[in-house]
């Protein structure tokens, strides 16, 4: 085993497919469903299990579902479901208060993760150092990487590490980033020290293996993965396949598979919307380092270009 | 940009959807798809495009179809679509005679690969002499090399090698292999010299991408894939997104992607079985490092256990 594989054995794992896979069903997840994802993750030994956004996403989303908003009810649903110190919760800081912070501290999520938002810079930080004093696992989150200048992103990195954070997460948002991007990324951020660094892949390029790959390689501790894949556009690194490249690679037996599989197959039952996809405009979107949002106003653009040319039929 | 990646810019893509992708469809593709396939994958500049298998596959397939056999007029069809030197044909030793090695030489494919056959060493050697001698491009292929020793392999090709083979290609048949693996024995089979070495993928561990990238960075030239990584089983490599990594990654923009992108398509219009998936058998299968046979023995039994149950309540 190549030596600098050795710090694999460190990874810890996020399963983002509640919150991230909200995004291919408007985060309408059932407190069932999202309760028992919870215990079988958990008894699979996944370390980490993201539940959801607390209040909403970036930007707001018409009749968002359960696992959008992550209400006090919710949370202590699946605490119930498991006594591990696993749950974890995503907010943007314009989302929330600090009173929502602590309720949330008080109903058993053990990590909150804030997204970066060089708009509310002060506040983000703030609610860093809050999260922390109050015992959570913090993680702070860079998003769209892609589209910052490494001294930028480097910048935000050591302003949440003094602030507390426990991990800094690079997230690769448009799925557009190369494994070499990423281990020069990574390797920036393991030079801050004090932290550890995480990676958030996108499969727009079916890149999510090779990059997460590359991310452990250069020092990467953290790694963001769902059940199929299951999330925003062409979706995430997949958890089942991860666990399988662990296994043969490192020999890291220790993962309950039987448990993960049985989810794997609830989920598919579920919901139709976790099947494996590679829809072409997400590849485009990757190829261009373009967000999703490029991908609405495309669609919209051609419907508006079909309805002028009917009209001129017309 | 990485020197290890310099011999990049010489890749040769063979892609190979319509004979690896025939396993999704019982070889059925209709002569007008295969024509347009060709034309339109020609035209994108794909460097190979293999066809399908002459008269069969390793095993015999009932009702196989068209690009099961590749008769001479299926042949014939092909070579009017493009007048490049780019059409590849694979077949068993087993399955032809040297007379219809010639005549497929006449009918204007451009290179023949070879699956090695422990069994049949001295008549598919032959066979590549006789190839080479008749103009075309030859590959030699080893497969399922995940469960044959580093020493077997190297044997088999310095022989290919000896007796006129352009490329040993090395198939992970089973998709069970690591980029770690991958590297190791692509630098093996380099070391022979004298023939360029090839990687073929199987997406079970969802490592088709990284071990491709590996198998390059190891000093590979050819690359097979497919659209849509239609394949056996968990497929291939995806073609439309190993060059989106090729552009991204090295610049390389010389390939027609409007062309290849009509082509996913077409093909997901005519025939559903290219959609992407990833069984959990197929998966499985990857872990423990075992054939497709395997899963076709798993379903076997399981029908088996299911009526004996049934009789057993009867």
């Amino acid at each position: 085993m190549p030596d600098m594989y050795l710090s694999s054995y460190n990874i810890s794992n996020i399963d983002v497919t509640l919150r991230d896979g909200g995004y291919r069903n408007q985060f309408n997840f059932s407190v069932d469903y999202a309760a028992q994802h919870v215990q079988m993750l958990a008894q699979a030994g996944i370390e980490w299990i993201e539940v959801g956004y607390r209040n909403g996403a970036f930007k707001p989303i018409d009749d968002i579902g359960l696992t959008g908003l992550s209400p006090n009810l919710y949370l202590e649903a699946l605490r119930e479901a498991t006594s591990r110190p696993c749950l974890c919760v995503m907010a943007h800081s314009k989302n929330i208060s600090t009173n929502e912070i602590e309720t949330m501290r008080e109903k058993g999520v053990d990590m909150i993760r804030f997204c970066a938002d060089i708009h509310r810079i002060p506040l983000t930080l703030e609610y860093v150092r809050l999260s922390k004093a109050l015992g959570f696992t913090v993680c702070f989150n860079l998003t769209r990487i892609s589209q910052q200048s490494v001294k930028a992103l480097a910048n935000q990195a050591e302003q949440a590490v003094a602030a507390g954070a426990d991990v800094v997460y690079l997230a690769d948002s448009n799925g557009s980033m190369t494994p070499d991007q990423v281990r020069k990324l990574v390797t920036v951020v393991r030079g801050i020290g004090q932290c550890d660094v995480g990676f958030h892949a996108h499969d727009n390029l079916g890149l999510s293996m090779s990059n997460s790959i590359a991310a452990v390689q250069a020092g990467a501790s953290f790694i963001d993965s769902s059940l199929r894949g299951m999330g925003k556009g062409a979706g995430n690194l997949t958890l089942e396949l991860w666990l399988g490249f662990l296994n043969r690679e490192f020999g890291i037996k220790h993962y309950d598979y039987a448990s993960l599989l049985d989810q794997v197959d609830l989920l598919e039952k579920s919901d139709a919307e976790s099947r494996p996809m590679q829809p072409l405009d997400d590849l485009i979107l990757g190829l261009f380092d373009l967000s999703i949002d490029h991908r609405e106003r495309i669609h919209a653009n051609t419907t508006r270009v079909s309805q002028m040319l009917a009209n001129a039929k017309a």
